[in-house]
């Protein structure tokens, strides 16, 4: 569009990593400039300062699972809001400075969590090889570029970026493995109900209330709510105290989340809306509302509340 | 009021009863034309067919409970609405033609319940007294009356109607017992809310589904709603089908009110809405909200969540 | 049995009532000695007192409702519990001293629940009649015996009992209509549990612990028990003041309801257990447990925490 | 002990981290054999090969979260058993080669949750150094030790071990920072209760039983089981698929703790029980249980039960 200004994206660097790559699926991204940061609170304060429009970064993973940093970066600070997720399969390589043969390798470079994932199939194809723990995908195809290491398990994206040869491909042990992202942006309006939503929360419970968490699901499924995932996370103020992070089918503009966000407004100690967003297709598909739960179901019992409250019990 | 008719009130008769007693509590009654009706079911058909414009019908008592078929008549036929609640001490009367000794009174006319009411001050005050089972308090009045029984078991106004003199007043053996009206009118706009009111409901649960009664009273829980009373009556199908009539704190126009009503809606087979209206003082004060649940919370989370969904989340 | 003294059964007379009627099905009273009772206090009263060794009264019928005076017989006085369950079809007839024409019946009299049951029957086929109220179906039946009145309406055993001609059978309007009577004896280890069960409770709810109800049916559901029936009756102290009688399947020897029966015994501030027996075939067959919520889950689990226990997780 | 063979411990290393810190806390290790091993993993395969009696590792922080590592080991292979927990407050020490001033420092090295968790200090005290990340805290000191950085974030026993100058103690931004760790063994019968114990479990839900967590929850409340924390862990098939990790105020032994695990048995895919074992002291003390869901009432109602089956209703 001639006058409007791309968008300023920023995602969990350096570049070469799964963030990017999620990021390269955003339609959007194609006209945009795209910055690495070095960290995902970097990510999310150049979205706060105002020097990005947008950050991509990495929420969980169906191997690792949370990824703690992204959720206590959106449950404090100024307010920050999910718009869409990405949901990538991990298909890790292994790749080298020059083509050479598996039995020859005697050092590999990885993250923890990746070489983690790739454990089976490196005793199994490079049984010679010692793993050695670096801090980030990329770090280890770097390490494999500048001769340190004599490969390095990394994304395909990281390799040709460090023009490394790629020796195996899709060396993950489970070969279901996916990363899921989220692409985050200043607060406003969310993007329009698809009919297949996510909503996700940051919630406070009181300690001081047995069962709050209960009270918490039971707010949910009263409205028919289907909660997709819950993870909790320390608030920070001592042991024992945590903010749980709420992934729920639908989305704010429904009534049943309408109902059911105000519930949990009223019984918590504090509620974080962190965005409403099209849920990605992978694995499952939503379940289908419980009987008298649908979005019809709300609106026939809104239209009879209203002749109620006027009278009308015809 | 010049040029308005007045109202027409229909009770629970004969003459003399505590239906009438209770309609005299009533301000409107003053002006009114009150006219009693034999049963019921007839009170109540007076006012659907437009022959009366109120009906004061007893609901239930504290030592004899439900009155069936109030409860009954209000499930079924063209909907009627509660509109006042009369409570009403009990406060029996032995009554006689004439001024005679409690020694010398040989038979006694009650109605079956008035007469377990009493049972024990007969026992101790009018030993040598045979009590005789008939169809209504008036009946025994009558009875008293026409010389037929030595005294009657009745209420006050009907000892007065009957001319009987009073041989002893408040024989219940449970002086705080009570009974509990309905003032009943055709559906329209309820009164207005007064901050204690009551709102009563007749639903029907889905029979198929394991846990329905559970699911009803969660829906009232959610919302801080207090159940006062749960009666069920056969629905007349078959042994095992029952409505349950439910009665609520708060009113149709409250904000957790529509809520709850809604989610009954949702998930019951049928609710019928039988009328919101001023609590009447007796007994116990309404519980205070539970923590999140008062009106003022509602109304904080309602305007949190306006401002939720326009992406304001300053 | 030489030498065992036939058992004594009391029941809700006079003689001729449906409540003798659902004796005759009991196979021991084929050899008892069957009287009959003024009153279902009377007949509880001889069975506390040991002149009777059990009683048959009334619960509820399937137009009418509870049988109020029988719930709270049983709630209070000394402990008494039930064996037995009967259900009995309400078959009424139109009975007369004379076999007679339909049209020829100027009078019926009729116990007002009966009369209300057959309404719709005597105002096609007898519309001559006036139905006149009278204390019991066996008053009816005496009354046309004696020609105080052109008929009655009464069960078949009144009829026969009276020497009356039956001028019309099964006159109710609902044939479906039922009885379910009690067979009710002093305490003792209760009948063997057959696999389809009922136990019924009096359960007194903590009336300062808002959602009491609530967490009564919480505490069924959580063990899978399923609740048939739940009434409630005045406790006789002041008006809001219930006792709530729970039908629940399954027997008191069970796992799932001997958890239960504790844990409502925990929280509520009584529980009166009045039996457990057989259930009588009608209607519904009971729901199939829900997952996890069989007999074989119990035992199952059962073992599995013993073995934890003993430090065995093998 | 004469004739004893020592315990051997095995702990998360290298020597100098806070696992050793907190092993030196349990009083057999006094005697014991003290071995580090290089991850989670290797501690608790040496448990489970029979190499250790007995492993010390981090279960979750106060700032970092939840150590995922432990979780998903603890979750999956041969059962293991948690039989103490330790909580140690997080203090980090700032340490060098030599005594040097904090102007002077412009690296330091530290772990990424270290860092993150002293950060405000480093900045307001040692602006000049430039913080590197490193794979452990005792990686940290071994970096200072030999003159890599100038520095290290450390534990105070890791600074002792590579024989380095404490520049400065209490450096961490939140003074009240913990970590917890749970001392491992293979299954056996568990310590004793204390009155006041956690038990630890790890639970998969159904996933086609919408509101399984839920019920979860209402198996634990309903027994009066407060859920200190909850945490979920990926199980690794497909994401959106989670264990979730509960610790349990009470004991396996207790009959409130034995009748919740039966329920969860039975409603869950799987219940693995992961320990019961003395609550270490620190932060909150456990909520009093709620009325009627004390020792004494299940105990009581036990009682009761007992009698009601034995047909003593006295």
């Amino acid at each position: 569009m001639p006058g409007v200004p791309p968008t300023r994206f920023v995602y969990l660097g350096p570049e070469g990593t799964f963030s990017e790559q999620a990021l390269k699926t955003v339609p959007a991204a194609d006209r945009g400039i795209l910055t690495p940061a070095r960290s995902v609170p970097e990510a999310l304060d150049a979205l706060r300062s105002g020097d990005a429009d947008a950050a991509l970064v990495p929420l969980e993973n169906s191997i690792g699972g949370q990824v703690g940093v992204t959720l206590d970066e959106l449950a404090s600070g100024e307010p920050l809001v999910i718009t869409r997720e990405v949901v990538l399969p991990v298909q890790f390589v292994l790749a080298a400075r020059d083509d050479r043969s598996l039995e020859s390798v005697r050092s590999v470079a990885a993250h923890p969590q990746a070489g983690a994932q790739c454990r089976k199939w490196l005793r199994a194809h490079a049984p010679q090889a010692t793993v050695v723990d670096v801090l980030s995908n990329a770090t280890a195809a770097l390490g494999a570029s500048s001769g340190e290491f004599d490969a390095a398990v990394c994304a395909e994206i990281g390799a040709s970026r460090y023009k490394l040869h790629v020796l195996a491909k899709d060396i993950a042990d489970n070969p279901d493995a996916m990363t899921r992202f989220a692409l985050v942006a200043r607060p406003g309006p969310p993007p329009p109900p698809t009919g297949d939503d996510l909503t996700t929360l940051a919630v406070y419970i009181s300690h001081d209330r047995v069962g709050a968490l209960l009270a918490v699901l039971t707010e949910l499924s009263v409205r028919g709510i289907n909660l997709t995932r819950i993870e909790s996370r320390p608030t920070g103020e001592k042991l024992g105290r945590y903010v749980f992070f709420l992934d729920c089918g639908g989305h704010v503009a429904d009534a049943q989340m309408g109902e059911a966000l105000q519930g949990l407004r009223r019984i918590c100690a504090d509620v974080r809306f962190l965005g409403s967003y099209p849920r990605a297709a992978h694995g499952d598909a939503p379940p289908r509302p419980a009987p008298g739960l649908a979005d019809v179901d709300f609106a026939a019992a809104a239209t009879w509340l209203s002749r109620v409250r006027a009278g009308d019990l015809s």
